[in-house]
């Protein structure tokens, strides 16, 4: 406990130091952190392999184990990251805003760092890298606690970032690793709100929620991706196909992919599409009327609207109406990416103003929810909540803002 | 318990039809509360009678029974935030930020209401038209919980905002007032995370403590406001005196006042700043450094430095340079408004980077940090917190954003 505290402090006491560091600098730390990746990169490997290890004496599943595995090309792409994260803005300093008032009052609205970040997530090692260098880039300092079955190599990783650090005369903890792999001192850490700003907890469903119920702390989370493409009844049957496949089957395992399809009844080629999709391993779950025209599927139970299989399952259901379609996205959904493929003018319109989540497309798959496909250069997740920032977060969401105001002595009347 | 859970989902229920509401209604709405408040003026001042007389019966202090009363000019005051509420531009539908990706995409961020906001505060029955007008105008359902002191006036100004709401055909439930003083049942609401989406309390550090920590739902707060001014030692005399008299006596009860004063060791005017403010009845708790100068003043306790007064009492420190000056800031205050006064432009640049502050002056009064003061027209309150929004909260941070995404069947490669 007493422990805790003084770790905790020292994160604050950087604070100052990280906000006022110039861009040059903060650039030039981060790519010798990539290119001091790669340079390590055997002892890396050599730490990673006791984490794989300790896995397969756990009888840890092989998809697990994958998840955990550092090569040659995983460090080549943490590598990369830091890379690409010294070549995005600099969010810190962005004047967002500015006024000048009748009473010669100048007010900025400037983007300054958030302070300390407190990033928890699951298995892959490579969120460590991430995290720790969006953190560095947006001028926080992160505090990172990843999961304990990458322990061993999470501490090599952050071994190297800090001696990077330490090369610049910088303070290595400006990134710092919580050295035990116990959830109470997680809860702990949550209570506080005084030193911490901001928790992000990245990983299943049971992390979100330990956290949204233990933390004092603004958290920003990603709850799950129950997504879905609403067929309308005047779509591109090519072009319907194209965006479902690719929503369902490109990537079956993130959160932008679909769990669910709803089919306008007038919809020529449910069949078709359906036919395609189970080609393509596709499990297809439908209601009464899918399994009319489709007999192959298997009839959908209640919790399949709301389930997010991240596999090859996909629930359908056949709706009367664009009406229909919204209020089942509404009762169902999860506000993370949801599109609606159509000819219709006014459909189009009234699904993107009706349907309240993070990203809404008219034509297009719903994959492309995403930091790099926004353009965003990197995103430390997905926001599903509305609070301070929603869907891709990226370096931008990992500041906020104060007010600038410079005078010539006003005083208020 | 049963009855709480269906009166919430009646506040879920208008979400989808106030968040597509057109701004000509929303304003024409807005106009007529303002005009029915005048109408029923002598019903309204009737119905606060019944508060007033109860809270004589309670032995309440005069202060706070002044806050409760409601006259005719109050009663007009209530009516022109209203209409000057309808003059605000509507934030929703504000395109943020867009792009059109090199596939094609066209990507929009667009402002959208947050959904249900939960508004809890305490005595002055304006904040029951502020909070529902402003919720209205920014698309959101407003659940509010007045002070048990002022709940008849409360009631019959939600009746008014009804009342006009239903002459639109528009829902009532737009507007909710929880029917019950019971501070258990705002408990049991703060668990509700799943149907509110924004609480913002607005009150004493008991009633932000309770929220903060027995919310599951996002909270953005103000904190206190332990406000400074800094007079460096290049300050001039006489606009020094103007702003830290301007600060700490032009309304001292409110958060954006200051509470402590800081002065270079090398300013010559202190003793003069000190006489002046004794003048105007404030009473002096220095440091041992001022009390050889001034001796009229208190020995300051430790507890003076962190100490919100609310009232015509002024801790003053003198301090050897700027860094003790910021060190002192970080320290003690509470990250609402600080202020320096400096003729050196290198001290101006520092302060406003180092102090880590909602709004930070340079030779002006703290008391601008307000809403009206900024040009935004009309507040929510004070953030002092980082997430989401920070200083005065206009109907900008009433709102949270979407994507909107335009393709021509774009799929993930």
């Amino acid at each position: 406990m007493d422990n805790l505290k003084i770790f905790i402090a020292k994160a604050v006491e950087v604070k100052p130091i990280l906000s006022v560091l110039s861009t040059k600098i903060k650039n030039e730390v981060l790519k010798e952190m990539g290119r001091r990746l790669v340079k390590y990169m055997d002892h890396l490997i050599k730490e990673n392999k006791k984490d794989v290890e300790l896995a397969q004496d756990n009888k840890l599943s092989p998809a697990l184990i994958d998840r955990l595995v550092l090569n040659e090309k995983r460090i080549k792409g943490m590598s990369d990251a830091c890379v690409s994260i010294a070549e995005l803005d600099d969010p810190v300093g962005e004047i967002v805003w500015g006024v000048k008032r009748p009473n010669g009052l100048e007010i900025r609205k400037v983007r300054v760092p958030i302070g300390v970040i407190f990033v928890i997530y699951e298995s892959r090692p490579n969120v460590t890298v991430d995290a720790a260098s969006l953190c560095f880039k947006s001028g926080n300092v992160a505090l990172l606690r990843g999961g304990s079955e990458s322990f061993n190599s999470n501490m090599a990783l952050v071994n190297i970032l800090k001696d990077t650090l330490r090369a610049f005369s910088l303070p290595q903890n400006a990134i710092m690793f919580i050295p035990t792999t116990s959830r109470e001192a997680v809860k702990q850490i949550l209570k506080y709100n005084d030193s911490i700003d901001l928790v992000i907890p990245r990983g299943g469903e049971n992390l979100i929620k330990m956290v949204t119920e233990e933390s004092r702390i603004p958290v920003v989370y990603h709850a799950k991706g129950v997504c879905h493409v609403f067929v309308d009844e005047s779509a591109d049957r090519q072009m319907a196909e194209n965006i479902v496949i690719n929503a369902k089957t490109q990537r079956p395992g993130v959160c932008n992919a679909i769990e669910t399809l709803l089919v306008h009844k007038k919809y020529k080629g449910t069949r078709e599409l359906l036919t395609r999709l189970n080609k393509l391993k596709v499990q297809i779950r439908g209601d009464k009327n899918i399994k009319k025209i489709f007999p192959k599927a298997r009839l959908a139970k209640t919790q399949d609207w709301s389930e997010e299989y991240l596999d090859l399952i996909l629930s359908v259901k056949m709706v009367k109406d664009i009406d229909e379609a919204i209020e089942h996205i509404k009762k169902f959904g999860s506000a993370h990416s949801d599109a609606i493929v159509t000819k219709d003018f006014n459909n189009a319109q009234r699904f993107v103003s009706e349907v309240d989540s993070a990203a809404v497309y008219i034509n297009a798959s719903t994959r492309f929810t995403d930091g790099g496909e926004f353009g965003f250069g990197a995103e430390m997740g997905i926001s599903t909540q509305k609070l301070h920032c929603r869907g891709p977060m990226g370096l931008e969401d990992l500041t906020t803002t104060k007010y600038i105001i410079l005078g010539q002595g006003q005083i208020r009347e």
